[in-house]
């Protein structure tokens, strides 16, 4: 029995695992880059089980991203050290961000019980934080040279992994960090169903998917309802 | 000689074909797809051409997408009238959409002399808008029943192209949607870097390409400078 309650017409309890009180956050900061925050933020957000709630963290009430939009926060990053997962994006913005000491010293994360991950060049961010000192990491290929001024070993690859530490490099790679996160904190069944709902119609997704894709837009039931 | 003035130094040069008082309009609502929205606005903005303008239209001075999220607009849909290229977001916001005639009837769009093209569920108003009568078209899977019931075949693919008319299914196929647009109002090239510069580090995108990735990070010169 899982722990989603008992009520047996539940769409969702198929696909349930964990979740409950699951809190990812998302930190942003000025001239953030726009896909790398909306990939994995719609991404999280089609997790449909109680209790399983995605924020955007930063140091005022909205930011302003790389093309000039306007993105409101849901809290301050200080909220990130209370959360399960940390993901921080990319942008320009990041070039001033690790160096800004004010901005680091608020945030107390705990590799040890939370899941922190970065994509593209928010893996500078994790350097500046002690993150990543004697682990390896990816980043975009703009940023290889600032990361390794830092001390840190850059593989070339799409997704570098070192327990609850993980980094991803280029836009799309986000698939892979936000995959990590669903199949531990959701499970593999909706990490699968979430990355297939983006595939483009003919590579990977087919109208014959429909009725699956339903339950990404199913109401969120209440646990034990 | 090209078009974009004669300055020798001027790196974009390489890149450049077509784009001066090129408009692009992405048009939304509310209860729209967060990341149909967000990768074709970050994508198009990746040309660096002077007088290539990106604009998100809508009624309002903000909507509010599927997840709750407020983003502003920079003017009202009327504008689409008179952009060169109009793409249409999904979400769940375009059933009521397809079916507001007033909000339909502000649309005067012209093939003839514009490219129109929808991510998933935004080939519903281009069929409500009469756009798509004789031509075949994709959607999402779960609204493929939606758009046939509105009388238009459609075919199981990523993206389909009938002359200044194209529809793309599934999140990611808004790359061929934007990969259409930008090669036919910047040029192959542009197209080529852009699409690439957001594939994952190691499946399509290398460390060694930063000195090209730059130039999508360079600041746009004027015509003529």
């Amino acid at each position: 029995m899982n722990s989603y309650g008992n009520n047996q017409n539940c769409a969702h309890q198929t696909l349930s695992k964990k979740g409950r009180e699951m809190k990812s956050s998302i930190v942003i900061f000025d001239q953030f880059t726009d896909i790398d925050l909306f990939l994995m933020w719609d991404l999280l957000n089609r997790v449909r089980l109680p209790g399983w709630e995605v924020r955007i963290l930063g140091e005022r009430s909205q930011h302003i991203s790389a093309t000039g939009i306007a993105v409101p926060t849901h809290g301050l990053i200080d909220e990130a050290n209370h959360s399960d997962v940390v993901l921080f994006v990319s942008g320009q913005g990041t070039r001033t961000k690790m160096k800004d000491q004010a901005w680091l010293s608020r945030f107390r994360l705990n590799p040890g019980k939370q899941m922190i991950g970065s994509i593209c060049s928010g893996a500078l961010l994790l350097a500046a934080l002690g993150l990543l000192e004697g682990k390896t990491a990816t980043t975009y290929p703009t940023t290889k040279q600032t990361l390794e001024s830092l001390g840190v070993t850059v593989e070339e690859k799409a997704f570098v992994e070192h327990g609850n530490i993980a980094t991803a490099g280029g836009c799309l790679a986000a698939q892979y960090l936000v995959g990590w996160v669903i199949e531990k904190k959701a499970s593999a069944e909706w990490k699968q169903l979430i990355l297939k709902s983006i595939k483009p119609v003919g590579e990977g997704l087919s109208f014959a998917d429909a009725p699956d894709l339903g339950r990404l837009y199913a109401p969120i039931l209440s646990a034990g309802r």
